[in-house]
């Protein structure tokens, strides 16, 4: 498949293939001690995650930086499709209460590819604004260092 | 009951004691039909009306003027309860994609009350400015001046 691209200058793509079952993958998103095990990019760390994966359920994940800060992020699913579709966003701390900030909805989808799993997270942004400074806060550095990390971890499960 | 009233200065609530049966009431904002009986504040009326009432369902509700120009509004169902609670917001024109403003988000909730029907909606905003610019736009005179419209056509049901 043709790599995915941005639908408009508000969003941000990570697409790849991803050397491990589709299964795993969905697990690495959903299970909190499997979370735990990728989904800061090192030397980063997350010190904790609670999820309650359903629509309208939250998720808290706590990062930790290399000098020990934590920074908790909230979040609330809006559609989960086992094995296949993960949509989240910071905009509501609970079903329904406006966060602070509605800063991104990021849309996950996974597919069998070649014995692997086609593997795409939209982020897609209220504001070009916000697009841009999560372009330079290192999405794409980011995201793509955690993905080799989900991936490492998907394999060995 | 005692009246419902805002949770926070970010939200605006409406609360009546209808004199219409719950099911009339659901069928009011979710048949097109009806909705465009009631939906707009005379001599405000509804042009038209889409209504996909299902959570990730959108919207399109058309007012016109008395003097005829028209504003079209979109909006997306987050959670549907037949009957009971429906949640929509302007925050995705579409799942999942962002609106150019989120503004709000609307929680209707409908309960069996002395014959009629506790009708209860609450309108959060992601900032105490929208707050405050939705209460100057006339929400209350409004949503309370619409709500008895709709228990007029409930009852006609």
């Amino acid at each position: 498949a043709p790599a995915a691209i941005p639908a408009n200058d508000r969003e941000l793509v990570l697409d790849r293939r991803l050397a491990a079952p589709r299964a795993a993958v969905w697990r690495c998103w959903t299970e909190p001690e499997l979370l735990k095990q990728w989904f800061a990019p090192l030397p980063w760390t997350t010190a904790d995650a609670e999820l309650d994966v359903r629509a309208g359920g939250t998720s808290r994940v706590v990062m930790r930086s290399p000098d020990g800060d934590e920074f908790p992020n909230r979040g609330l699913y809006l559609e989960v499709v086992p094995g296949e579709r993960l949509v989240f966003t910071d905009a509501f701390v609970a079903a329904w209460q406006p966060s602070d900030k509605p800063f991104m909805v990021v849309e996950l989808t996974m597919a069998d590819e070649d014995g692997g799993t086609r593997y795409t997270a939209r982020a897609r942004h209220w504001s070009v604004a916000d697009r841009e400074t999560h372009e330079q806060m290192g999405f794409h550095d980011g995201w793509g260092q955690c993905a080799s990390q989900l991936e490492t971890l998907a394999q060995s499960l």
